[in-house]
């Protein structure tokens, strides 16, 4: 099943716009726990809350072999119809970005990726080649420093990007970052791009506001924009409760969002 | 020992500015060989030859954990006193930058990177912090689409990110990867950074010229320009004298520059 469809079923059925993100930190994990424990646990208490799971694979690389097999591990646990989506941020020249929407595709099998677009188009069309995968460009990022280049003069680069996206987007597959702490530039991308699916990182410890993402960020259908937060929910307690404190942290996190969305 | 001096050392040792892509392909490699045993011999018959190695990650990540760890073999060959550029491309906010950074340099034991710089200096910091080694950010890509993001209005987005390179520049260990394919472009960030390291693709298959590329790369000691090859060198030949192909390939390609070096 493709991407879209995954995530419009699994947005109906668990009446949610969160998208978890599993960004294990051992140093904020309950001491001696492994990856993949850490996150089947959180994927358990958190599978009927959620539209999608975003893994970063910094995260796991950072562990050497044993993170990206715990990340292997981790696939595994998700059920098959909940949308994974893999955040790397690549952006190569073709020939490299054909190899890294190999490894994003095919060998982890993700259901989408983020792409990075500095390098244009030929460096993301390997990407959208797969049709029934989402491709999210970074568009506007949630740092501080995202106003060193997206914000140059004229045309800001993030608009530009979003204008890219647009003329780019001939299988219809294409989705963009934006992140939370920029609420206003969030309104003006959903302006330029009605239709596309928005994945907002910056939420919880970035200090993003909630309900001006859901306002500012769905679609007319109140969907369209995939919410993630990794931190306030993995982290909500280090301690053996850790899972039933990710439960709930997750549950209201998805109902204070559900309070915003316009009703269709 | 830090990138800077190894590289210099390495460059005068072996009388070059070639770097070798270890961009390692099944599909061109000799039938049946594995990816570590191949780069094994390439490095082994062109150690002499070199100034650096470079290993794009995409190549390795496409075959799965395999793949991750016949590149943790393929490090173990290279002789300790060639630097290695860890070709990612990586760039995340500051904290998941934290741990790209680790897995590059602490887990990897890469001397350098090269780093997006999309999301700015946050995105940036966590590598330069690692002041022995050399963070290469993405400036003008040797790609045909470079110009869909890095040429837009007003001042070129690539010189851009120069001058912010040159700003960001407080521990002295940003270079710039500037595409071979754009001559008149690397003159000009040659003029805006005379100092920096340029680590240049696009040379060979992509069709960069070695003579522009030396003449208008190099620093006024005739040096501080990286000029990476992979696919003409490793797949000289796909028989069964590989190796020496590449020999003879990864030599000509040394003199040729060398050529062209201003005598100092």
């Amino acid at each position: 099943m493709g991407f879209r469809r995954k995530l419009r079923e699994t947005m109906a059925r668990n009446g949610s716009l969160l998208c978890v993100g599993l960004d294990p930190d051992p140093r904020q994990m309950p001491a001696g726990m492994g990856i993949a424990e850490f996150n089947r646990a959180i994927i358990d208490a958190t599978r009927d809350l959620v539209c999608a799971y975003k893994p970063n694979l910094a995260f796991y690389e950072a562990e050497g072999l044993e993170g990206l097999r715990a990340l292997e591990e981790t696939l595994a646990c998700i059920p098959p119809d909940i949308p994974v989506i893999g955040d790397g941020k690549r952006g190569d020249i073709g020939n490299t970005a054909r190899k890294y929407a190999h490894a994003l595709f095919d060998s982890f099998g993700f259901d989408a990726a983020t792409v990075s677009p500095y390098l244009g188009f030929d460096s993301v069309e390997p990407f959208i080649s797969y049709v029934k995968k989402e491709t999210f460009l970074l568009c506007r990022t949630s740092n501080p420093s995202a106003k060193d280049l997206q914000d140059i003069d004229g045309r800001p680069l993030y608009e530009h990007v979003a204008f890219k996206a647009l003329e780019w987007n001939v299988h219809g597959n294409i989705g963009l970052v934006m992140g939370a702490t920029y609420p206003q530039e969030l309104a003006r991308i959903r302006q330029i791009c009605p239709e596309m699916n928005l994945l907002v990182p910056g939420v919880g410890s970035q200090g993003g506001d909630l309900e001006e993402v859901v306002k500012r960020g769905s679609d007319v259908q109140g969907a369209g924009v995939i919410i993630n937060v990794a931190r306030a929910i993995l982290y909500a307690s280090n301690g053996p409760d850790f899972a039933a404190a990710a439960r709930t942290a997750a549950s209201a996190l998805r109902d204070e969002m559900n309070e915003h969305r316009p009703r269709t």
